[in-house]
């Protein structure tokens, strides 16, 4: 392994990037003295790099403020609607596509069923008309899209752009789709996985002083967990890191897929405890439904979730287990890591977070095989709704924006 | 969380440890050209770079070499004399000492049993005592000294240079080592946990087209796991990253001291085989002696170590499961960081890795739980005798002179 050296026009693009994401970070406007102290850039280098962002029309002047002695200086500010990102995520119940400016706000959105029969090259057909429909709808100007990103289960082959086998979906076994997606649109596409998707957002969204060392505990059809280290996601060689499933937490548990007893991807997801439900009389067998059937367990766990909040003692105490279930798997990740921060996020959270979030912490820091007891934060995903199809419209804009040290390394012959 | 930008003095830094950096890893000597091509580098930049280099004595000039047209180019060495580090391993059976030059070469060692009676105050004098003997005997100007590293067991606080609480080492709590060592000896002192110093030796020397995204399996009195992702040691938030004993892999298996059965870190370090070993008649108690004397225990382990190589039943399957236990804690590693090589050390290590290597690699390939089979590298540590005491000393080499893109960065105000 050896490293490449840098030079002046390396250092140009990466400056550049930074003063955007500080301009990005700052809703409010800041000024180029302001941003010369926040980068520890020279004044010069700022005037000079904010030229050229205004000429490209991805940052405005907003009039001018006063402080200290001296003339006014410009307000700078992000130009929301310099640039927009299409993200798409895929998942076992739903297809959901939302379209993001440069500050990352939903501009439009919409969903679709996963389309579990049909042959691939009618469903990316589907695809691009749908992303094509959100992006007429939008009145948004087509030159004006930087690419489309796409979340997926893993495993992915992200540099064919191929879903893998992605459990639960077996239509999507080894589909072109990074490639196809972008024959079909013009457009460029990225594809990435979920929990990936997931942390970058995270890390766009971050507000100053978030952390740089969190998990990013997925809880959708199943449950996935992206990692952030020193502020960059974990992607792993084949990108397809993120999957902590089968950490054992319940070793008297039922049996997971994998033959293992009691692993945490398969005890606390939606699908067991509605199971669990009804097993323990909390769910009747005909509110449950089918359970290999997504919808209906979606339904269900609703309704579960909803007994927990009302006070059920049996719905709560079936949430609760998954509390310290999870817990467990928590610990690990904590102890090798030596994170600060677990963040909780993806489409099935929201209706289980109180119950959950009432029992969890308590459950991590009292845990016996936790080796260095250090304060830990709880905290919801910075985006409520489709942080996976935000995630993956953040993927385009991470990808052309934002500042990486390693950006600076020129490529040796 | 924002970043900031690079200038041209930071730049200058950043380029003169990549040209180190790539002089170090070409032990038969690079020309001007040639590093230039490897660094992307201009020649001129490589040309201002090495004449601060000869100057400081860090690298020499070893005659010329002809490739192609024009006049010989002038080969440049490093000079393995150019500095010289200081690395301290304690550990709870022995604190071991070395020196190492510039080029990661042991030039002397020595080993002390690790004092665990006396107050700290003594044992800290015994330990400056201990590196102010190994310098004076190894000839080496005092003044090339850059500094001493020491690997510990954690958990520490790298801040204060504290150990905090290592297991099995009761009279080490919260000695403030660092500091007290730094006044006693006036060098520099680095302290980091020793599966971190592990890494961080293993990236240090590691040959070209190395993984950058590896676990390095810490095999010593207890199991440590330290992580190498992007080719950047993973340290964590305090510094305690790389704990993954309490990965459940026999949920039927003894009770660790966490309470719960058949952690990895429980079941498989050298106490439980040897414990295991007399359980099962291979090893007779007297053979074992005292479980709780570290020194028993490890020529207990020799013993066993040495059965197995010779065929016996009994002792090659306490071996086998252990390899089967490290497989299932090794599995989830892979799942969730996605990492494509396993580096096995420690100073226990050798001694069981043709038994272990044995059935480890195939009980990784076919375990259910592996979500995306891809190759897996399974190698030994390219230190193989006192890799944390390198790893320490290389902790000093690597914090002063190995190029890391975040050096570019400034600091803001």
């Amino acid at each position: 392994m050896h490293r490449t050296g840098t030079n002046l026009p390396a250092v140009g693009e990466y400056n550049q990037t930074v003063v955007l994401d500080a301009i990005r970070r700052r809703p409010e406007g800041i000024t180029r003295s302001e941003l010369a102290a926040l980068t520890a850039l020279s004044g010069m280098t700022v005037t000079k790099v904010c030229r050229r962002l205004l000429a490209a029309g991805l940052v405005d002047e907003h009039g001018t403020r006063t402080s200290g002695p001296g003339k006014p200086a410009a307000v700078i500010k992000l130009n929301p609607s310099g640039g927009f990102a299409v993200g798409v995520h895929i998942d076992p119940a739903a297809v959901t596509y939302v379209l993001v400016d440069l500050s990352g706000t939903v501009r439009d959105h919409s969903r679709t069923g996963t389309p579990v029969t049909g042959d691939p090259s009618a469903v990316i057909e589907e695809m691009a008309n749908a992303i094509e429909a959100l992006i007429a709808g939008s009145a948004v100007d087509r030159s004006r899209i930087i690419g489309i990103g796409i979340a997926s289960p893993g495993p992915v082959d992200v540099g064919d752009g191929v879903l893998l086998n992605p459990p639960m979906m077996p239509n999507w076994r080894q589909v072109p789709l990074r490639r196809a997606l972008a024959e079909a649109t013009g457009l460029p596409v990225l594809l990435e996985k979920d929990t990936t998707a997931a942390v970058v957002a995270e890390l766009w969204f971050a507000a100053p002083g978030s952390s740089r060392d969190f998990a990013f505990m997925y809880y959708g059809t199943g449950l996935g967990t992206g990692l952030s280290v020193s502020g960059e996601v974990v992607r792993g060689i084949s990108s397809n890191a993120g999957d902590a499933g089968h950490i054992t937490v319940d070793p008297a548990g039922p049996v997971c897929h994998c033959g293992r007893r009691g692993c945490v991807g398969y005890v606390t997801v939606p699908r067991a405890l509605v199971e669990r439900a009804v097993l323990d009389g909390v769910l009747l067998a005909d509110e449950a439904g089918d359970l290999d059937d997504m919808v209906a367990v979606d339904a269900a766990f609703t309704r579960l979730a909803a007994l927990a909040a009302t006070g059920d003692a049996g719905a709560r105490a079936i949430l609760t287990t998954a509390a310290r279930s999870l817990a467990r798997a928590i610990v690990l990740l904590v102890n090798l890591l030596d994170i600060d921060e677990v963040v909780f996020g993806g489409p099935f959270w929201a209706r289980v977070s109180p119950v959950i979030l009432d029992a969890l912490p308590e459950a991590v820091r009292e845990d016996p095989a936790l080796v260095r007891p250090h304060p830990i934060r709880f905290s919801q995903s910075a985006i409520p709704v489709d942080v996976a199809a935000v995630g993956a419209a953040t993927l385009v804009l991470d990808n052309t924006f934002s500042p990486r040290p390693s950006a600076l390394l020129l490529a040796a012959e």
